[in-house]
């Protein structure tokens, strides 16, 4: 049951891969080819990741557990281009995406020295390892979005739902964490991998098209016409 | 006999890092301190790897094959270099530049998979990894050429010469590959370090002297009196 | 009792992560937010990396030797940081910031392997690091202070002082690696626990302090009024 989750995550990243990748090919602008290709690369690292597992390969018994490391291994590659996608929508700063980007860092590092944990030390590691999501959140909650508001004032909608879209998905992953075999271990293996799976398509092809749907907002929003309508929208 | 290669590496290797080292060292201009740089790294990460090959280490045994799986850890590190060597002399963008390393770390990661794992699963990553390849090739070929010759028009005939050393330099990797143990099995293991170490020694130090070239004849170019004799040349 | 010296690890560790991080969440400008970060990312890998070690992990018997192989790991990731540190506040070129992190990166992985080798080839290895060091040296105290000083004429006295202090704590590291197990046996485990984690300490934190010390000589500097004085300081 778990496998066929793992092979639903080869093809939905697949195609993932083919759309953004063709999008890039065509784009019309450097802007959009940038975004496209972050697109891209997040979802060709996850099929990647998929094949391996439905493959049987990236997987240890460790403590006990079957445990797919190797997911750990593709997310500390894939979560900062999902960064930079958002850094570079919101014209982030130098100091704001390097912060960003190092905490994630953090937070992916601690996930998988937690995973490869045996209980309950691991549940050290899962703590430190929420306490850099939190930083991470807060940085996307306050200054990224008092950054990106202020260099795009016309499309604040479009940044909240991005944020909150984005914040939703990655907070489900330490829920899943902390409910299968890695921490209470109520829910089992196929519940787990379908987890991970429907957050991975979601987080990446699907915050992937959310995030040409912000550009698009954006590229309206910075060529309207008149700025005296500008405190009207 | 494969030992005897290992330590030529070693020698060709240690001789290039000191010569591109020096060059950095004494270089006229920014412009040539970067290209000698990034030469010299390339061949002073292949130095260490040679030297860990030849001393026996980075080595196991994976599925009855004796396996030098350190080459992919320095390649992984190495060949992104040599493509920023070719992005710098072609004044890529960064969308291309990006999209380069990108698929060409791909290309290694999936090559390194392949390299441990079993026959025949082996193959589909061997498959994944030459595809990342043709889109290594397919990115020079086009995009790459086509900016490389709008940003130094007269230089055409120097990156037609670079592309064509760097393509068919790194397809025999692949075609080594296939027929050493790691594949069909018909060549020996010193056909394999013979095989990797020439290519390793021409694709770095022969291509590092190369690219030291074309910087040279796209220097003449940019620096050619008269725009009037450009349809001459 | 090398416990011990863990535990004040971790403490100090997460007391400079406080304080720097606290300083780059009220920066009065992105310079100053630039320079508590790479303090407070420093801090917090090193933090990670003594939670992971007074935890009893990251450790394995390594040729009869017990050898906290993490550390390199986590070196591999700050060490560049401390390197951007120096390179901000000299306001290094791109080459010279390139040179100084790759020697260093070869010098940690070369490190690596001379720990995890078996004597006498260790020796090799560690000579190869020491050299790669030595290179690191060269680079601070030659092109690194002759563009540093040429930058801000009247910050000679600072930069002096920054590179006495950093140039004479990484040379210790060599001097604890021989005289532990990796090399002669002279000193204890605990002796090793304690080297490494003083030396860390003064390298991160305290390090960081004089770091941001040198940013407020060199703002003042900077701004001094009038350029006839110059000569006169």
């Amino acid at each position: 049951m778990a496998q066929v989750w793992l092979w639903i995550g080869v093809a939905g990243m697949a195609i993932g891969s083919v759309v953004f990748g063709w999008g890039a090919h065509n784009a019309r602008s450097d802007r959009w080819k940038i975004i496209y290709l972050l697109n891209f690369f997040i979802c060709l690292i996850a099929a990647g990741l998929y094949l391996t597992m439905a493959l049987g390969q990236g997987f240890n018994i460790v403590h006990d557990r079957p445990t797919f490391w190797v997911r750990y291994v593709t997310w500390f590659l894939s979560t900062p281009l999902l960064l930079l996608d958002l850094a570079y929508l919101g014209s982030s700063s130098l100091p704001l995406t390097a912060s960003l980007i190092g905490s994630n860092a953090f937070m992916i590092a601690t996930g998988f020295v937690a995973t490869m944990t045996d209980k309950p030390k691991n549940y050290i590691w899962y703590i430190v390892s929420c306490f850099a999501y939190l930083a991470v959140a807060y940085l996307l909650v306050q200054p990224y979005r008092v950054e990106a508001v202020r260099q795009h004032p016309r499309a604040k909608k479009a940044f909240t739902k991005l944020l909150t879209v984005h914040l939703v998905l990655w907070t489900l992953y330490p829920v899943v964490w902390i409910l299968a075999s890695t921490g209470f271990n109520v829910i089992e293996q196929a519940g787990e991998a379908f987890g991970y799976t429907s957050l991975d398509l979601l987080s990446k092809v699907g915050f992937g098209f959310l995030s040409l749907n912000t550009m698009s907002t954006l590229e309206k929003a910075d060529e309207a016409p008149s700025p005296q309508y500008e405190s009207a929208i």
